[in-house]
Formats: C-alpha cells, structure tokens, sequence
C-alpha cells in the first residue's frame, strides 16, 4: 500500500483504479493538447465525441450488447431511473412485476406505485430481513416486464443466477455490480447502473436499453424523463455530466485493457469475496450476515459479537489504512464493498488485520 | 498565455480558473489526507460534508440570500428544471407567466405546455429574431410565477434589468450569467443554473428555491421530481455529483478570495464586454447581432461581411490560440463566451487578432 493512499471499502462513491485517477490527474490542465481541461471541453467537441463513443463502444463489447440494444448517459442516478421506468413503460391496463430484495428495491416499488402504476411484488426476501434471493418465483405471464436489483449493497445478497421470466423483458438495477461478472444479457430488457460503485465518480447513470422497450415510450413524457430524448440525441440532448463519462470511458479501457475483460474481472472478484468468506465460516468472532447462497461477491456484510466490539473494529480499522467498513446506517454491522477497483491484496491485508483484531478483542 | 493552455470561448461547458484547476490536479489522489481521490470519498463523509456546506455557505453570502432560501445541487441540468418547475408549482387551477427570449426559454415554454399545465407567454422577441429583451410587459397578477431566461446564450442578449412583476415570484434560468454580477434576489422565488458557465463542470444544477414556493410542491410527485426531497435532505437524498460540487466550491471560493465578490466580478465582466462591443461598433467588419440596450456581458454575438470570412475567421482564431468562437450551429455567425473565468487579458488579445484578421480578409 502507497503511504498516502488508504485502502477503500467503500459501499459508493468507492474506489477507483489507481491508474485512472493518475491518467485523470496528468491530462487535467490539458487534455489530448486540446490546450483545455476535460472539464473545459465542449460537449460538441470532437474530444467529447470521441470520449463518448469509445465509453459506448467499450460497453458493447465488454457485455456482448447487439444492435438492439442501446448504451445511454442520464443524470440523476438509479433513483431516477425508479421513476422513470414505470413512466416509459407502463400504460393504461399494463402490469409489471417487482422482486423485493431489500432497500433499493422498495423504493423502486414506490415510485411506481407513487405514479399509480398496477404492479405485483411477486417474491420478498422481507421475512428474514432481505438476507436470501428469493427462488420458484411465479411471475405474470403478460407483463410489460419484470423489475428485480441484481446485488443489494445494503444487504449483502446478489442474484447468482438471473431468474427465468419467459418472455417478458427483465429490468434489472445493477447499480453496485454491473461490469463485475459475465452473464447473457439477452433476456434483459433494460439495465440501469449508478456509475459510484464499479464505474466511475458520482453523477452519471449508465441506461442499456433495448429496442422494444424504447419504442413504448409515449411522446407525452417531458422531455427529460423520455429515454427517446436520449436515444435519439447519442445522450447529448442537453450537456451530459462529461467528466464523469470520460471517467467512466478510462474505467472501460482499464478493464478491457488492464484486466483482460469481465471473465477475468470476475475470477479476480470470487478470489476476493471467496477470501473474506471461507474467513468467516472459520471464524466464531465474525459472522457474515446473508444466506450462503446468496452472498454478494460485491459488498460483504458480516457482524462481531457486540455492536461495541465493532465500533472499535470500524475505528481500528480505519486507524490501520482500512476506510469504510462501517456497515449502512439502516442495518448497523460492518461491511466490506469490494468492487473491481479494490485489489485482492487489500482484501488479504483486510483478513490479516481481522485475526490480529480477534486474537486481541476475541 | 502559457504555451499548452489556450484561450477558451467555448459557451458551455466553459473556462475554469486556472487556480481551481491547479487546486483539484494537486490533491486528486489525496484529498485533504483522506488517503482517497475526491471522487472516491463517501457522500456521507466529514470530507464531504464539509464540501457541500461550505459550497451552500459561499453561494449564501456571494448573493445574499436570507434564511427563505434554500441552496440545492440537482442533476439533469436547466433542461430538466424546465419540466419541474410546472409540475412541482402548477396545480388544476394555477396558471404561469412566461417571457420568450429565445431557445431556452422556448423549451422551457414546451415542457410546461407537454404536461397540460396552464401558462401565458406574456411577451417574446421572435419577431426580431430574439435580438432583443422584450420591455413594458403586461403580467397577469395571479400568476404562480413568471419565468425568465436572465441571459440567452445563443442569442447574446441579457436581463439589464428584471422585469417589476409585484407579488408575483420570479422564476429564471440563469445558467449563463448566475453569480457574474451583483442584483437583488428579493423578487426570485427560484433560480436555477446549469453549472458548466460559470460555476464549475457539466453534470450538476444549482437551484436556489424560496420556503413559498418549497411548500406548493405536492406529495404526489415521483420523489426525485419533487423539490421537498433535496431541501429535506441538504441534496443527499441520493449520491449527489460529489466531484462537480466540490469543483463548484473551489470556485466559489475563487470569487470570494481571488476577485472579491460580485461587484468586483461585475466590474471585471462590464469591462471584458465593453472591450469587444466598443471593438465592434467603431468597425465597420465586424457587427455585434444584439441590439445594444439588450446586449449581453457573457456571451458576445457577432457577424462578419460573410459566412466565408466568419469560417476563415474561426479557423484561424483557433490556430492563433482563441478556441470556441463558432456561434451556436442553430443561429451561425460567431460568438465569444467571456463567463467570470475568461481573463481581460484573453479579450484584449482577441481584439488585437481581429484588428490584424480584418487589416489582411477587410
């Protein structure tokens, strides 16, 4: 660890690669001898045009998106997007159905149901506190999609396998995991992600939509909450949040480039999750929190013995170069959030520090 | 001018100071000994918190706003203000005054209109090509609001004066003059400015809301449309654009420290546009397109003898070091952008390009 870098667990904003904030840092008085900051270009700009379509194109690629799927840059992050989908996609006599997982699931219900939208909660992991995915999920044959939050940051837990709904489009908010994994996106509809997590800085959400959803849209949204407003204008219909985009695009090339692609991405995210995992099953001093089999490879929600013994953990912790490991202020607990940026040795480092902290406070 | 950094005109996103660039470049991998970037800190950090407290605090005391307005950080830019001002303000019944001068406010007019709302555009100055800020207006005085454009970008006009509306609240798009010059905020019951002229990056809107007109929001509305969310939440209700914020402090602090206010800004900006419209109005080459009671201090509209010249003239500017003085591709001609971070010195040196450019194309 570099002496004036911490290791960060944090749940969101969270960790970037180290070399893209240096390649951010060297260019940032003069991009591309543009004689400009990337925050100084304009929009229209060739600059921006090619940042765009190479944050578009790398996306393409890293998750095998064909031609009917479009890639598009919105503002307002995932809490937006709550909103915004029942609103494109469900008119008069349409249904659609929601699986509830946990915080950010129940407030993608609400924001239908605040619209006066028919929907039906079909499953709920609410009985045992979001600890487990629900499975044998019955879901509505006719609706206009089904909604569910692929990895629930608060909770710990993570679809590991996407649920079968036939023909009707899956929605999924993959906020806290997108680009971690590889998996088939073709039964997906639309996907939606906060770039905090695994992406990029705070204030742009990544939208990959498909052609079919997108043509359901009805010309009577403002303007801003129509994802034709988007599509249509290549997410340029009024200025986009481009240095956030143009973060985003060197997170893309770094892990294309750097990691070799999702498949190696992912590899390298079981070795970190499995790392703190089999830790805890050893353990009698920490315990993780969720169900085995729907443990998040992302965020790893575990628990001490006391509430006391994990304020001094959090505390000690950050006192020895580990931030964030304070568990969401709705759950208590501890977590650690260990997205692509976080590397395996802070992961190892972290389970060095645990057992010295256990053999001294267990 | 420092031989990599050029003079920039661009119209938005725009010109940093120099100094808030330098500033974020030197902490980018550290900030404030976090052992983070500041794109990697939590928004529910001390760091943060610190940063958007101070932001609120600098925009306070730079306009002088009392304790009826609150200071909010939204995304989705001016555009997306233009539907929520309607829909948070009009109920069945309500009706809205609103000034036509220009592009901006013409999309402001349509997003009230898509939504059914009721509203008057009391006065507009299409019939010149919007070259000039209408004058002896005839409110309605049961209006909501009125709403104004304070300065049109494209067309190089500008508010020298806010229209006397009486009791009723002035709503205005300031995108691209917010914080250029002193003036009474007391008749705005909401400002709004997209940040990327004169504040900092693209990617976040500043909006300046009064208790008034805080309480006609209905609770009714999808949560992140409804103003109540951010005042309830200090804008935190969900990850806020945390690096665009903290862009926005340092230049806030810039306006404080470095230039000494508003009036000091004011004075600066008076004399950067005189420069150019003196410039202007003794040449016989070049012409200002806005008339003169109407003309604005941040964006400076002009026309040469042909299109052709006004093509070689931006090719060369560009090559001789003044990027961005294309005008806008929907009106043509050129245009310099001179927002608060534009030196004197790169107008007074843009006067002497056009002095050379006419002796040898005149």
């Amino acid at each position: 660890m570099s002496t004036d870098r911490i290791y960060n667990f944090n749940a969101g904003p969270a960790a970037l690669p180290l070399s893209v904030l240096e390649e951010i840092r060297e260019s940032f008085l003069n991009y591309d001898n543009s004689g400009m900051s990337v925050t100084e270009i304009s929009h229209r700009s060739k600059w921006f045009d090619d940042i765009i379509e190479d944050a578009i194109a790398r996306t393409k690629r890293l998750l095998d998106l064909d031609e009917s799927y479009q890639v598009l840059f919105l503002q307002g992050g995932a809490s937006l997007q709550f909103c915004m989908i029942p609103m494109n996609f469900l008119g008069n006599g349409d249904t659609a159905d929601y699986v509830n997982t946990g915080t950010w699931s129940t407030k993608a219900i609400k924001e239908a149901q605040i619209q006066g939208k028919t929907i039906q909660v079909v499953a709920s992991s609410e009985d045992k506190n979001f600890a487990y995915i629900p499975s044998d999920i019955q879901f509505t044959p006719n609706a206009v999609y089904t909604h569910i939050t692929s990895n629930n940051t608060i909770k710990g837990t993570q679809w590991a396998r996407f649920p079968d709904t036939g023909n009707v489009p899956l929605i999924a908010d993959m906020s806290s995991d997108i680009l971690s994994r590889s998996f088939d996106v073709k039964p997906f509809g639309l996907i939606y992600a906060g770039a905090q997590k695994n992406m990029g800085p705070a204030g742009v959400c990544l939208v990959i939509i498909r052609d079919d959803l997108l043509q359901r849209s009805p010309d009577t949204l403002p303007t801003m909450l129509n994802y034709q407003t988007f599509a249509n204008k290549n997410s340029m219909f009024n200025t986009p949040p481009c240095f956030a985009v143009y973060t985003i695009q060197l997170v893309l090339k770094w892990l294309e480039e750097t990691i070799g692609g999702l498949a190696q991405m992912e590899a390298i995210n079981q070795q970190k999750a499995r790392t703190l995992y089999d830790f805890f099953d050893a353990s009698r001093f920490y315990s993780g929190t969720a169900e085995p089999d729907s443990r998040s490879i992302m965020n790893v929600t575990f628990r001490l013995p006391s509430e006391d013994l994990e304020s001094t953990f959090v505390q000690e912790a950050y006192e020895n170069g580990f931030s964030g490991l304070k568990g969401h202020r709705s759950v208590g607990g501890c977590r650690a959030s260990i997205y692509n940026a976080t590397p395996l040795q802070a992961v190892e480092d972290l389970v060095d520090f645990m057992q010295t902290f256990e053999q001294i406070n267990g």
